[in-house]
Parts: structure tokens; sequence; C-alpha cells
């Protein structure tokens, strides 16, 4: 990871002025770097220099994708520091996120690596229609369990699933990373209702108010009249925090919760085929708990 | 060229219902097709599926970057039709723009093509830092004739001289294409001051309006000190006509002109080595001429 790091320093150190304000703030600001360590998991004790190059090349494609979510989301602030799109507007954050693109398969590309290059654009084509899908059933209330299901896989899933067919061609892998990343979206999802435990009072229900709808949603709706009959271009902050208080008070975030932690069983059992002794299968289960360990 | 259209009706048409409004209606829209032109004319007559291939991809890449445009600037028109910003609003169009880049790459890596996903990703690295470059150059008047041609370089030339490398690997190919790309770069400035010849009356300024410095204000601001002090900033679209004409008065536009049918010659006489008869050097010649003749 260490050298993961420091190839995405040199990223944005590489382009001189041009991006040592821009994307050095987002490529240095950090996060939990998830997908490059899928990458190094399953490349396994022999990961070398390829490894590392889908590692950062995974997270240029992430970041690349966050930047363009903050210019739309006019976000001020991500993992508590300015976004891009604050500091510099939005010209310039769209530039920033087409550019981390680019280096991505520029990277990937220079080292003649064809196997990640096919991989990781098949996933961000699945990344982008993802986002598109849910803009298109934004404000959408009789999106179903499965359409939701299927904006997750395309939206998140797919990249979790490519980061670790990145590390190691192996079905199982895939299956494991495709696993953890729907859990990891129905967590996310439960948390913007729920709020973030670690700091009370901060608001809720952005996704509301954006009108994405979530599985939380979807499953309070079917036990409460009110809630399936609730308009979200209608709402503001205070109506999206009421809500919340109402979705969570059908259970239907016990319920989500519960199925992200039933995937996340179903991803670990998928590894426990002959070539993963006990040693490894143990270090696959921490980083699958980590992604739930956020959330508890 | 029939079938890079057919294939670019087949990116929007394989995405079903998620992309049949959206990137079809840009991928269908037309346009010049200058950059895929440029790929199968350098190919030449043995031009294959790979040719067609590369000449599709590069053309998602540059339609991604005309989405993205559209929506920075909140266009509401391109090529006489509704922009994707316009009709679907910024998300869908930012993730379209998103989609269309990863197609090509797909695309491309799909058929295992290393060569041109390098090139590829190479002049999109370009692109974007050129885009990003004239972002952050914005209403800075005192930006000079060097700083704007390498500007043109990575926001218009990288892609033309990808192109023609796209179509065959041979270094006077690619100086051609830069060259044309160039004076391509410099005329569509002369055109937002000069005012489009074919609709007299329309709004003309626009880069001036975005604080976008070219090289007819640069020159004009060298012999005319009203326009030296000019405050861009303080521009509104009445005071951007007064300064277009400003401009033009003195003879700015004409210097410019010349120095982009000087590109042109110079890229035409990229081509007189012995690979090139005079039936070949006749079609590129064709094709630089309709270039610049778009503008005469």
């Amino acid at each position: 990871m260490g050298q993961v790091e420091q190839a995405l320093r040199e990223q944005g150190a590489g382009h001189g002025e041009l991006l040592a304000g821009d994307a050095s703030a987002t490529l240095e600001a950090g996060g939990k770097r998830l997908r490059p360590m899928l990458v190094l998991l399953c490349a396994g004790e022999e990961a070398g220099a390829e490894a590392v190059r889908a590692a950062t090349a995974i997270e240029l494609i992430h970041m690349a994708t966050l930047v363009h979510d903050d210019v739309l989301d006019a976000a001020p602030l991500r993992r508590g520091r300015p976004t891009v799109a604050a500091t510099s507007g939005r010209e310039r954050a769209t530039a920033t996120g087409d550019l981390l693109f680019s280096r991505a398969f520029a990277l990937l590309a220079d080292a003649g690596d064809e196997r990640a290059i096919e991989l990781l654009s098949g996933a961000s084509v699945a990344l982008a229609r993802g986002e598109l899908a849910q803009r298109q059933d934004a404000y959408d209330t009789s999106i179903g369990e499965r359409r939701y299901l299927e904006r997750c896989r395309l939206k998140t899933a797919a990249l979790f699933e490519c980061a670790c067919l990145l590390g190691r061609d192996e079905p199982a892998l895939g299956a494991f990373g495709a696993s953890i990343g729907l859990a990891f979206q129905l967590l996310d999802d439960v948390l913007d209702v729920a709020g973030p435990p670690e700091r009370t009072g901060q608001a809720r229900g952005t996704d509301l108010l954006d009108g994405t709808v979530t599985l939380p949603l979807i499953l309070a709706a079917g036990k409460d009249e009110a809630i399936r009959d609730a308009d979200l271009r209608d709402l503001d902050a205070a109506g999206a925090e009421r809500l919340c208080a109402r979705i969570e008070a059908t259970g239907a975030l016990r319920l989500v919760r519960s199925q992200a932690l039933e995937m996340v069983a179903e991803g670990k059992r998928s590894l426990t085929g002959p070539g993963f002794d006990a040693e490894r299968r143990r270090l696959f289960d921490l980083l699958a708990d980590g992604v739930v360990q956020r959330y508890s």
C-alpha cells in the first residue's frame, strides 16, 4: 500500500502546476483505499509491480467518479477537506475528473497491461451506467428491490469485483468482491437514513433529498402507506429528517443491515475452495469485516 | 465511414433504455466526424475492422468531452439539437460523458488493441490537461502566445495527431494531424471573434465572456492598449461584441488566420516523403482544405 500511495502522489506531481493543486489534493486526501487493498490482497504474497499499478489505476478511477459526484452535488467537503469543485470550480473539477480517469488507462497502457485495461474499462462502463440508472430513477418511488440491486451492482459491486480480479484471475475472488461491494452499498444506504452514529445531529436523508430511492425506503414503503405515498420532490431537510425517522420505525434498517451481513457471509463462503487456506481466508475475513465495521 | 456510423449507433443501442435517450442522441447527432475520417484516411486502402474500431473509439472520446463541455457551459444546443445537459440535466449528462469515455476504452480493450489504447489514453490525458490549463488561465490577459499554443496542442492538436497515428504508425502522419489540429483550433478561435459568416447578427465573443484568452485577443492586445487593459470579468454580451469589433479592427484576425493557413501548409509539407504519391497526397490535401474551408 505504501507503493500505491507513492504512485498516487506521482500521478499528481507528474503533471506539474496543472495538477499540483487539484488532483494532488484529491489523491492525497486519502480515504479508505478499499479497492487498492482488495487488489493487493487478492494478488497475494507474490504481488509485484503489476498489482501495484492495477491498485493505483482502480483508485484513480474511483477518485475520478468522486470528483465528478462532488461537482454534481456541489459538495463543499469530502473526507473533511474542501472538494476540488469547491476550491477550483466545477469547470476545473470536471476536467480534473476526466484527467484522473484518463491517467488510469494511460498508466495501464504504458505498461501494456491489456487484461487490466479490459477489466477496468468494463467496470468503468458499469459504473457510469449505474450512475445513469440512478439519475434516471430519481424521485421514482415505484422502483423495486430488483432494480435497486441491479443499480448497486453496476454502481458499486462491479468495481469491487474488478479490484479482486485485477489482483488475481480467479472467479471465486470476483464473487467475493461483488458480494462485499453490494453489502458496502447497502450499508452506505442504511447509514444515510440512520445518520452516522459518531456524529449525532448531522443531517440525514441526503439520498432522499436527491431523490435517490434506496432499499430502506423501498422496504419501509411496503409497511407504511404514508411512506409509500411520500413525494420526494416536496422534501426539505426537516421533512427528510422526519421521513428517515419514519423509515427507521418500520424496522427496515434492521432488515437491510441483515441482508448486507448475509451478503458478506456469502462473500466469505465463496472463498472456501481448496485454494484458500485458513491463513489466507483470515485476511479476507478481516477485510470483509472492516467494510461492515465502519457501519456497525 | 458508414461502418463507423453503424458502430456509433450500436454503442448507444447496446445499453438499452439507459442510453437510448441520452448517448444515442449525442452519437447520432452527427457532426463533422473529422477525427474518424482522419483515422480511416491514414489507414488507407487496407483499412479494416481495426481502423473502424479506432475511428469509433476516438469519436466516442471526442463526444464525451463535448457532453461534459455542454454540462459546464449549460449549453442548450449543439449542432442545432438540444444537448444532453439541456434535456436530461447535468447529472445524467455527466454520467453519459463518463459512459462514452469508458465505452471507448472498453471497445478497444475487448479487441485487445493495445497500441490504440496507449495512443488514445495519452491523447485523453492531454485533452483533460488542456481543458484544465484553459480553466486555470481563465480571465488572465497576461497569457502569451506560447502558453496559448501549448494549450491548443493539448486541447485539440493531440487528438488530431492521435487520430492519424491510430490510422497508421507513421510519424509524418502524426505531424500532419498535429498541424491540422492546431490550425483548426486557431480558426475556431478566430470564428468566435469574427462571428460565423453564415449567421450574421449571432452573438460573438463567447470565449471572451468565458474568460478564455485566445490568440486574436493576445495579438490585438499588443496593438491596442485599451484591449490590453480590458477586464474580461466585467464583460456583458454588448461589451463582448464591442471588444470583438475592436480586436477585428487591429487586424489580429487576419494575422491569426494566416498563421493557421501556414500551419495547414506545413502539415501538407510533412507528407511529401517517398511514401506519399500524388494520389494519396491529394486526399490529405482535400481533408486539410476542408478543415480550413469551414472558416473561410
